[in-house]
């Protein structure tokens, strides 16, 4: 199968490691109005040509979109228009607003909205990696408003990645991810932003970090380029979210002021149950 | 050497393991009130037996605190009440109440104020690993008020399992650690609470994980009867800390309300300044 995947850094480039790898794809032809980033994943060799929009769209059978949410609301319409009988899907963090953008278009059908549940905090070409999807859960939004030929192609895709496929509406989908995957972004955010503020000594922070820090802190350095836009496309469940985390933290900031040890060890043994969730 | 550690779970268990392994010991002896804990220890091998305090004291070389903060302050004086010219050195992870405690005993410079920072999640004598010490920075804390053979043999312990030693006053230490260590446990404990009270589906949960949750959320399984008297203890500077906390978070909140896209994109560009600190 011939592929077209347009946006060349660490979700496009890792999609497109493990599709050639495993067989699925015959030829990858690449996108990215980066310069620097079409160069380099020719270079990696992840894709076998890097074109423009409208030569790749019409040469491939599979479309994938793997650009942060503010970018696809803008290209999925166009690559819509461009199609002719190709599926298209995407990989983005956020659903309700990119698939309210296209729900009148002629070619809907042929689309299948989807987010893999997988990255790490780097970005770019240079951080593709195979194995990033391994194990872990791809969701698929809305797909009453998809053919059912064009979710078959989607799903067989994910499961090539090795991928266990879910099943929810957009709505659903963005509270879910505001709840497990927005708010823990933020919160590492904010933690970077106190202990830079403080620790002048940067050696220190180095070499306390082994105390918990460095796990809480890792999704700090995520890219603002691709969270900047979700937490935009997500805002009303992310300040919901944050709203309440920031009530949960507010109580533990008063327990342990007023010396309520008690309280504070409920709060800790009730936060303790996460234990039967994630291991 | 003869060494007695007092308090047998995680820390206790993991310091024992590698000490014997290491050649540093020759005879481990334990002391645990909690019967369960003590049985535990004998049976897994990291103590060769099990005594009460006063025995296990008197016959040791080096006499190892390992219990939470909130008991250490009861059985420290008791230990230097017991010793002849013994050293006695703990793991607390705050320092400045506890020094306080001793300050004007007479057999305080015998005593070696330490924090090795290092954990997991776990907790028990089932929970001790070799290693779990290796590469990591272990804090001496107001060693001028130590003797200087005293110090010299706990530093060589912590040579022994491979820890970089740094110096600093007790004072200094809380707050670095309440910036390092003790606000990320919090930002991960009111995390978990949020969470929970949303996701009645637990199943979506583990599902969504890997979206980041996992690893903010990991220290939220962290043991009630140590984080609750290390709060207690670093009251102070924890609260600063989390005020500061909230207020970045805060930060986030409105921006992302407002639509401030490009103040968002900013506060994570800052954020990401984390990363020529802690890889």
């Amino acid at each position: 199968m011939i592929i077209t995947i347009i946006g060349l850094g660490l979700m496009g480039g890792s999609v497109a490691i493990d599709l050639r790898k495993r067989g699925f794809a015959d030829k990858i032809i690449g996108v990215d109005k980066d310069k620097i980033n079409a160069n380099a994943a020719h270079h990696i060799g992840f894709v076998d040509e890097v074109t423009d929009l409208e030569s790749a769209v019409k040469q491939a059978e599979l479309i994938i979109l793997a650009v942060p949410v503010d970018a696809a609301i803008i290209v999925l319409p166009k690559v819509l228009d461009l199609i002719d009988n190709q599926v298209v899907t995407d990989i983005c963090s956020t659903k309700e607003t990119l698939l309210e953008r296209v729900r009148y278009h002629s070619k809907r059908k042929q689309y299948v909205a989807a987010h893999p549940m997988a990255g790490t905090e780097f970005s770019g070409p240079w951080a593709a990696v195979s194995g990033l999807f391994d194990g872990k859960a791809s969701i698929l939004c809305d797909t009453e408003d998809s053919d059912i030929r064009a979710i078959a192609k989607v799903k067989r895709m994910y499961e090539v990645l090795n991928m266990r496929v879910i099943y929810m509406n957009s709505s659903n989908h963005d509270i879910h991810a505001a709840y497990v995957s927005h708010i823990s972004h933020i919160s590492s955010f904010a933690l970077a932003l106190t202990v830079l503020e403080k620790e002048k000594n940067e050696k220190h922070i180095f070499d306390l970090a082994s105390g918990g820090f460095d796990s809480t802190v890792r999704l700090a350095k995520s890219s603002p380029d691709m969270w900047t836009p979700i937490f935009n496309h997500n805002k009303n469940n992310v300040v919901t979210v944050l709203d309440t985390y920031i009530n949960h933290l507010k109580a533990f900031r008063d327990s342990i002021e007023n010396d309520e040890i008690e309280k504070v060890h409920q709060l800790i043994e009730q936060a303790n149950k996460i234990k039967r969730i994630v291991k």
